[in-house]
C-alpha cells in the first residue's frame, strides 16, 4: 500500500523567543524538520506535503532543500490540526493510499513506528500513535481496550476515571488519505479556542461505523520541543544515542561526552576519535581513520590511515585519501589531498589537488582568492613543498618538485624542478645590539616627555 | 535609607589548598569577591567596606580592581566575626543607614535577597538571612516565630528540639550602623576559641528591648565556598544558571553545557553560540552574531551579523563591527575590524584598524612588537591584504591598496596602490631530483656509519 | 616475603567490536593492560608474567614497552583461568614467594589491595578478593565467614540461600607460588565448557587441610571491561578520580569536567588548568604554571610561571622552563625552551634550542625536515626572531641577533648581528585599482560566457 505523509510546520514556536521559525531550529546540526522528513523518508512515500505557515518562505526553503519533491502548502490563517491537514488537500484528496500526519517539531519518531502504524491499519480505519506517559500530565488520553481505540479525551474534559489513563496521544495519526480528509470536512470547531482538531477523526470514524486503533511507541519518540531548553535536551538525548550507537558499532571514542554528531555521520569500525570533535553535516570516516582531539569536521571524507588533528578543520570538499596526514592548525577546503599527503603544522589548503606521497611544509597557504575569483592550485605526487610557501592560484607544482621555503609560487613550476623565489640572506655584524639600543633610548626619551 | 556593606574576606581558606587566598579564587572567570561584590553594588551604597586579613595587600588591589570607591580595612589579628565587622566601626559608626554584614566567600547571594533585609528593617531593628537547610547538619539553628528571630543557637549548645529546625542562619546580618557598632561593643569572648561572634547581636538587641527578625532565602544563595571541590560545584552552579538564562533569553546554543561563560557576558537574543565556546571577562556579542565551535573570548564586541570561529581567539580591545568575518587559527588583539572585514585564516591582527571590507589573506601578521615597544598598524578601506603579508608597524596602508602576498610592508601604502616586496620565482629544472638525490645519499651514508 | 604477579590477558574481548585486543583499548591514554601493571609495579614484584592469546604479539609489545622486565607466556588454546595461569607453571612453579593472579582488563584494582592480599597469607594459605556487590547478579558467590573463607559457589550451582549472598568474587587470588601450580594440576574440567577453572582452588587447598581466607575492596576495583560502553565508564570514573584528587591536592582546575588527565600525568599545587586541556602521556606541570583552555599536551615538562595557551600544542620533548610563554596555535616539539622565551602567536618550533628571553615572533616556522631527515635549529639568548621568519635547519641564531621578519634564514647568524633575508618594498601607485578592474573585467565576462 502505498503512502504519504503530512508534516505540520506551521506554528510559530513563540516559546522558542526566536527570529527563527521553531522547525529550523536544529539538532545534531540539521534542523528538526529534517529529523522528521529523514524518519519518513525512510519509508518511501509517493508524497510528502509540509504544510508551513509561520515564516512559511524559510519553512519551505528548508524543506526542499531536504528533498526537492517535498510539496509545501500554506496554512493561512491557522485554525487547527485538521485545518492544517485539510491545507494539503488538493494535492492529497484523490491519493488511493495511506496518509499519516505528524509533527516538523518532534524529530524523533522512528521509520519503524510510522511502519508499525502502516501495518495496523490491517485491522483498523484511522490508527492513532499513542505513548505511556511517565508523567501524563496535560495529555490528551487514549480510552482504548487492547489495540482498538475508543476515543481521544481531552485532559480538560477528561473524567477522574479517564485522567488516571497513562496511554496518551501523540497526535501522530494514520489513514486512507480520501477517508481522512473527508472525515476533516466534518470536524466542527464549537470550542473554546475555535479550532479545528485533528483528534476527532477516530469518534468521527467510529460513528460511521469504522474502526479506530491505537499504536504504542516510546515516549521518548514523541517528544515535542516548544523552549530552547527543551531543544538542548533533545539534542542531549540526540547525541547521547548517537555515542551509545558509535560505541556499539566498534567506534572507539575517548570520551564519548564531549564528541557531537550530526545527523547523517558515518564512522567505521575501529575509527578512533579524540575528545572534543565535532562533527558537521556530511562527514564519512573509515575503518581505522583516527581524528585527534580538537578537530572540527564538516563535508568530508577520511580514510583509513588518515590521522587527522589535533586542532584542525576540514571544510566541505576536503577529501583524504589513505594514510594522509592533517595535522595542527591546519584548515582543508575543497580539495582532494592523494594517499599518504603530509600537511602538518599551520597550513591552508583550500581549492586544491595534491597528489599522492607529497609533503607541505608548516605556513603553506593556498592563496585561492585574488579579491574577485577563487582559483585552483594543483600539486603533483612525491613533491615537496618548503615552509611558508605561497601559492598564487592558479597554479601547479609538478611531481617531485621542489619549492624552496618562504617562496611565493606565482608560474607553474615543472616536474623536478627546484622553485625558488626569495632574497638571499645577509648578515649585519653588531646592527641588532645597534637597532636595540635605539630602540631603547627612543622609549627612554618618550618616558620622560 | 541609605545602606552601606560590610564585605568580610580575612579568612586564610586553608582546605583551598592554595596560596592564593579563598576569595581570589574565580568563579565565572571572576574572583568569587567580585560576585559578592557585583550583588552588593546592585543596591547603590553609600559605603563599603571590605575586611581583609590573610594576604591583605592582594585581597584589597582586587576589591579596588573591582570598584576604586570600596574601603579595605585590616583585620590583625583575628579574633571573630564581631572583631572583624568591628574594624569597619572607624568608616561606618557614625553612618546614619543600616549596615549589612556579608561574606566574600559566600558569592551567590541575591541583590532582591539584601533588599528583602532592607525591607524587613521596617519592622525590625536587627535581621537576620536565614534559609531552609536541606541537610542542617552543625549549622546553627534559627529560633523563630514567624518573622521574628527569638535567638541563633549554635549546633553545639543546642537542645534536640532545636536541633530538629532546619532553618538555619546564613550569617548575613542586617542593622542601622550606629546599633551594630553598639551591640558588637558588648559581644564577649568567654567560648572555647575566645573568638567574638556576630551571631550574638540579635539576643543583645532582643535584651535591650529591640526586636530582631529573620529573611529567608534559597539555601543556593548562601553557599559558601572552603574546598576546591566547592568551587568546582559553585563554578558549575553559576554555569548551569548561566546556560538556562541564555536559553531563555532566546540564545541559541547548539550544546549549552560546553559553553562557559563570565560573570559579565552579555549576548543577544538569536546569537548563535556553537560548543566548546569560554568567555572570558568583559564579553558583549549582539543579536544575530555567530560564535562557532572552539573560540576563546575575552574583552571584546562582537555586532550583529559577525561570524567567527571555529578556532578563534579574540582578545581585549578586539572590536569587531557588523558582518566582519574571523576565521580559524586567528587572534584578534586591541584592534577595530570596520563593517564587513575578513580575516579567514592563520592570522594575527594586533594593535590595528583595520577599515571597513577590507580582505586579510591567510598567515598574515602585524609585527607589532619591534622587542622594546608595540606599535599600530592601519589598514584603509577595501584594501585587499595578501596572504603571508608582514605588516611592520608602524605602518598604513591606504584604501582600496593591495599587498602581494608574502610582502614584508614596512613603508606606508598609499591608497589605490600594489605593495609588492618578494623576490622574483625562478625555477631550476631537474634541481629537485638532484637535491634530493644527494640528501638520501648523505642519509645512507649516515646509516652506515 | 617475595611477590610474583601473573596477569591474565589472552581474551579476545569479542564485545568490543575491535580488532585491538580488549586489554590495548585504552584508559586515560594507557592501555588498560597498563594500568593493571601500574598497580602491580608498585609492590616491587619479583617476577610479572603476563600471559597471552589473541593477538599475542601486539599485547606482549605493550607489556614489554611498560616495562622490559615483564614476561610473557602464550595460552594456545584457552582452556580457562587455571589453564592460562599453568602458563606461567615454567617461570613460576619453583619461584620461592607469593603469587597473585590477576586480570588485564580490571584496571582499577589498588596497590593497597594487592598488599592486603599479601598482608592475610599470614593467615591463610590462599587468599581470594572479595566485593560486596550493589547487584551481585550472576556473580561467583564467597561463602565465608569473617576472614575465613569456605568456597567459592558458581551462581548456576548456588542455593537459594547462597544466592543470597552479595560478597562476590573478584577472580584476584594469591597463594604460595608452588601451592598455587600444584593445587592446579589438581583442577578438573567436568562442567559444561569443559574448561580448568582458578576458582576451584580454594576448595581444593581446604580439601589438603589449608585454609582459605578473603580479602574485601570495594566493588569499583574490580570493575572489569567487556564493552566500549563499560570502558567509557570506566574512563570517565578515572577522569572523576584524577580530578578529584588534583582538586585536593591544590591545582586549579577552572571547568574540572572538561580536563582529561593521562594515567602518568603530574601537577604541581596551584598550578591552573583551565577548560578543555587534554594531557596525554607523560606531561608533568610545575606548581604556579597555567595551563590555559584548549590546549593538548604530551610528553612535555612546564616550570613555574610559564603560561601555555589558549589553542597550544606541546608535543613529547617540549621542555618548558621557568616563565615562558607559549600562545595560541604554536606547536612546540622535541624543543628545549629557556627562561622567559616568548613564543606568542602562531609558530612551529620543533627539534630546536631556545636561549633564555629570547622572542620569536608570529608565523615562525623551524623548516627541521628536508624532506629526507630531521636536522635541528639553535638560538641564542636574548634573541629576536622577527614574524614569519623560516629557519631552515640545521641553522644557528646567535645571542642578542635580531633577524628581521618574513627572512628565510638558511646560515647561521653570529651573536649580535641582524640577519636579514628580503626584497624591497615597491609601491605602485593606482596599480591596486588598475589590477582589481581587470580581474573584475574578466569574472564579469566569464559570467557572460
Amino acid at each position: 500500500m502505498a503512502v504519504s505523509f503530512i508534516v505540520l510546520a506551521a506554528g510559530m514556536g513563540s516559546r522558542m523567543n526566536s527570529d527563527t521559525p521553531k522547525v529550523l531550529h536544529n539538532i545534531a546540526s540539521a534542523p528538526m524538520l529534517h529529523h522528521a522528513l529523514t524518519a519518513v523518508r525512510a519509508l518511501e512515500p509517493s508524497r510528502i506535503v509540509v504544510v508551513t505557515g509561520h515564516e512559511a518562505a524559510l519553512v519551505a526553503k528548508s524543506a526542499e532543500a531536504f528533498d526537492p519533491a517535498v510539496d509545501c502548502v500554506l496554512q493561512e490563517p491557522q485554525l487547527g490540526t485538521a485545518h492544517a491537514v485539510d491545507m494539503a488537500a488538493p494535492l492529497l484528496a484523490d491519493f488511493a493510499g495511506d496518509a499519516i500526519v505528524l509533527y516538523g517539531d518532534t524529530p524523533f519518531i522512528r521509520p519503524e513506528t510510522l511502519q508499525a502504524m502502516l501495518d495496523a491499519r490491517a485491522r483498523h480505519s484511522v490508527v492513532v500513535l499513542g505513548f505511556q506517559a511517565r508523567d501524563p500530565g496535560r495529555y490528551g488520553r487514549l480510552v482504548a481496550s487492547g489495540d482498538s481505540l475508543e476515543k481521544i479525551v481531552e485532559y480538560k474534559d477528561a473524567s477522574d476515571e479517564e485522567r488516571a489513563i497513562t496511554l496518551c496521544n501523540s497526535g501522530v495519526l494514520c489513514a486512507p488519505a480520501k477517508l481522512m480528509f473527508e472525515l476533516i470536512a466534518r470536524v466542527e470547531n464549537n470550542n473554546a479556542a475555535q479550532e479545528y482538531y485533528l483528534t476527532d477523526l477516530p469518534a468521527l470514524a467510529r460513528a460511521q461505523g469504522l474502526s479506530a486503533g491505537v499504536v504504542i511507541c516510546d515516549e521518548s519518540e514523541t517528544l515535542g520541543i516548544n523552549t530552547r531548553a527543551q531543544l538542548a535536551e533533545a539534542e542531549a538525548a540526540f547525541q547521547a544515542r548517537a555515542r551509545a550507537d558509535a560505541l556499539e558499532n566498534g567506534v572507539t571514542l575517548t570520551a564519548p561526552e564531549t564528541v557531537f554528531f550530526a545527523l547523517d555521520t558515518h564512522i567505521g569500525r575501529d575509527a578512533i576519535i579524540g575528545a572534543n570533535v565535532i562533527f558537521g553535516p556530511a562527514v564519512t570516516i573509515e575503518s581505522g581513520a583516527e581524528v585527534k582531539a580538537f578537530c572540527h569536521l564538516e563535508g568530508c571524507h577520511i580514510s583509513r590511515g588518515a590521522v587527522v588533528g589535533p586542532f584542525a578543520r576540514l571544510r566541505p570538499g576536503a577529501e583524504l585519501a589513505e594514510d594522509v596526514h592533517v595535522g595542527n592548525f591546519v584548515e582543508i577546503k575543497n580539495a582532494i589531498l592523494d594517499e599518504g599527503v603530509k600537511v602538518g603544522h599551520l597550513t591552508y589548503i583550500g581549492d586544491a589537488d595534491v597528489g599522492e606521497f607529497t609533503n607541505i611544509g608548516a605556513g603553506t597557504v593556498t592563496c585561492n582568492y585574488d579579491g574577485v575569483m577563487k582559483h585552483r592550485t594543483k600539486i603533483g605526487k612525491r613533491a615537496f613543498i618548503g615552509s611558508s610557501t605561497m601559492l598564487v592560484a592558479p597554479v601547479s607544482v609538478g611531481n617531485d618538485a621542489l619549492t624552496a621555503s618562504g617562496s611565493v609560487i606565482t608560474e607553474n613550476v615543472p616536474d623536478e624542478a627546484l622553485s625558488i623565489g626569495r632574497a638571499k640572506q645577509v648578515n649585519k655584524p653588531g646592527l641588532a645590539t645597534k637597532l636595540m639600543a635605539r630602540l631603547k633610548a627612543i622609549k627612554a626619551a618618550k618616558g620622560k616627555s
